[in-house]
């Protein structure tokens, strides 16, 4: 462990010459009172969303702002880089003014206020939540992004400890009538964003939920409630959640057929393709400014699963000819994203890296050539495919897919 | 689970009310657009940390600030309402400019750039900093606090995960010559907030921490860096650290001689009682503007011991004279909290309800009266007693421990 770390560090002559000339200024001086909100100090200003708006012009609220994956660490997102995907913008919802709705095949239609939702029992649970289109960038419908971060191309996932009602206890109390077999949820956006679920789903793990990581939603996730349907695609967690309503069979609506089905190579289209498959992304080293010395690397990154928790993580510094297991830090309770570690010693040559994560049921991550081919062109959902990152002999470090869909083995420019 | 769940709702008929009047205008004109880094919702404006200066004309940055313990859910404290206590206030440093040095009892001093620990091997944990002097309002300093919310009494404790590097990786880097016994920590404010460590701990889970909830850690948390010495006086995990130096002996530091050392009953005072005690408050219902109402009450609130992990959380209401076991969420590692949940039926009668933790050495919660007579008048450290929150007909709640210390029974006004 020690000569794997063993860093270059300042010489000492350097301390020498700070105490010479005396304390630093910040204890000289007495420092800032308190604060009733804290913010991240203003020298991490560029720790921050990147917004891409493709309809800037007509649509402004519709897009996403992206987490900046590169620059984060640990598990948990905190709530103001929270990725967000929105169709219609954020919308100014009056807490005390709205109402939620079940409604459709129930015995007693119910009409409930934040307030009194607040007062029911609640649970809490760590759970990501990935938009159905994460990594578009590097889909069949972007070709080239190789000036990309980590976080512009991968940032449509974040995680937080999400706090609210089981949905269960909500839909049990206006009585669930036999031939229930699906709910339409719908936000109270411009977008009246919404989608079908099985009431299997809702009746299993979803929650209503009012509060993230601990404090309340913040309007870009749904304030002042949304719903969390764990492991399944992100925009199936409805923000704003106005209404609910019971269905014998799925309502198909715009936001589900318009958008988030898939298009086959064959030309036909998948629909209701709801959990986000096994997956996981190096976050350090990856593509941006920051170059990488010869020597001691510390790789790490995100590993999650739709379908259950993480069973391992493999990393591959050779272009996937052999893999190491990585270790693995968290809960690692299902839904949940884990992080993992690496220890490498760079050699200061040309190499790619990547990462591999298999969940609990056995599902491996697939290699994006593999992933690729399954689709049609300009498809760009549930794109699970390992990301490559190739690392130049200078230490820069760039985004590595170009032609691993039309040729057998790795890149090799 | 549904009998008990089954609150009042709103009459449909308000539903129909609100369908006729058409769409809220939130639906009906675009959101707002993106932005790079989210705030709370302006309708959540009172949920903000309590700052108590005692000094405040002529030491202004000498103080705390509370979190709302009682607005909040879940397990993680969000970043902006992490509590704080700052001895000359938060100062502003130079990320690039800040310097740490390990030095004393060494084979090789180092110094180190921020930009430099940024490379090593990190680990994420979620840990508790709770300050020594939490819930000082209820100690026998404070003899009335009657009027005091949850936060405003308890909200000196605070969860996050932390990433960092573990200290033993640093200190071996430097080499640990065999003498070394104890370290001295020092913070780069302008109270040089200063305290003595035993070896053993630092070499087994204490961080250098540079990350908190996933992002750079906050100023008032310690940006750029700060120790975490998981479990124990909140104190001793020195914020905007600048040197640690191996030493034989404790240096008897100003902050562990004026402060955070044990005044007891005969006299005599404790010094380095670093462990925080196993403890639980109920944070809902707790005393504060909101009333709760007759029939079904969610208990919840927070469990953690600085000596392990939670063993059981009970619930009495009805003078601590039964218990009942509460249901316990999280990962329940050691040294991060759990969060507690009891659903009650409150008959309307006024009573006194309250949490009393055990932790997994069996370790158990103290009655305020059991804790009190231990120590001198004045002292308010180490104060992990049982509150005590009385209900009265209305429905209103109150804090309730004044005559415990005196009486062997419970307080009937």
């Amino acid at each position: 462990m020690l000569s794997s770390t063993a860093l270059s560090v300042i010489p000492l002559s350097s301390l020498a010459d700070s105490i010479k000339d005396g304390s630093p200024s910040w204890m000289t001086t007495a420092g800032k009172p308190f604060n009733e909100y804290g913010l991240p100090s203003p020298q991490e200003i560029n720790t921050k969303r990147e917004i891409f708006q493709p309809y800037e012009e007509y649509a402004p609220g519709s897009g996403v702002a992206m987490t900046p994956l590169e620059k984060l660490e640990g598990i948990i997102t905190p709530n103001g880089l929270h990725f967000e995907r929105s169709h219609n913008g954020v919308p100014s919802i009056d807490a005390r003014q709205h109402e939620f709705l079940i409604h459709g095949l129930v015995n007693k239609p119910l009409v409930f206020k934040i307030e009194d939702l607040l007062k029911y029992p609640m649970e809490t649970r760590t759970y990501f939540i990935e938009c159905g289109g994460n990594s578009f960038y590097n889909s069949n419908a972007f070709p080239i992004a190789i000036d990309r971060t980590c976080g512009s191309i991968h940032g449509l996932i974040s995680t937080s400890e999400w706090t609210g009602i089981p949905l269960k206890t909500l839909l049990n109390e206006a009585g669930i009538k036999k031939e229930a077999l699906w709910l339409l949820a719908e936000g109270a956006d411009a977008a009246a964003m919404s989608r079908s679920i099985p009431l299997e789903k809702a009746l299993d793990d979803t929650l209503i939920a009012l509060f993230q990581n601990g404090e309340r939603i913040r309007p870009e996730q749904g304030y002042p409630m949304r719903l969390v349907v764990p492991g399944w695609e992100g925009n199936i967690s409805i923000k704003w959640l106005r209404r609910i309503k019971l269905t014998k069979k799925p309502t198909y609506t715009k936001d589900e057929t318009s958008k988030y089905s898939d298009l086959l190579a064959n030309g036909k289209t998948l629909q209701f393709t709801f959990p986000m498959e096994v997956k996981s992304i190096i976050t350090q080293p990856s593509a941006g400014p920051i170059q990488i010395n010869k020597g001691p690397v510390h790789i790490t990154g995100l590993a999650w699963s739709g379908l259950g928790n993480i069973k391992k993580v493999e990393i591959s510094t050779d272009k996937g000819i052999t893999w190491n297991k990585a270790k693995i830090e968290g809960s690692n309770q299902s839904l949940a994203p884990v992080r993992f570690r690496y220890n490498w010693i760079w050699n200061g040559e040309e190499c790619y890296i990547s990462s591999r994560a298999t969940d609990n049921k056995n599902n491996i991550q697939p290699q994006r050539k593999d992933w690729s081919i399954k689709y049609g062109l300009g498809h760009l959902y549930h794109n699970n495919s390992i990301q490559i990152w190739r690392i130049n002999q200078k230490g820069q470090v760039f985004n590595e897919y170009d032609d691993l869909a039309q040729n057998e083995k790795w890149s090799e420019d």
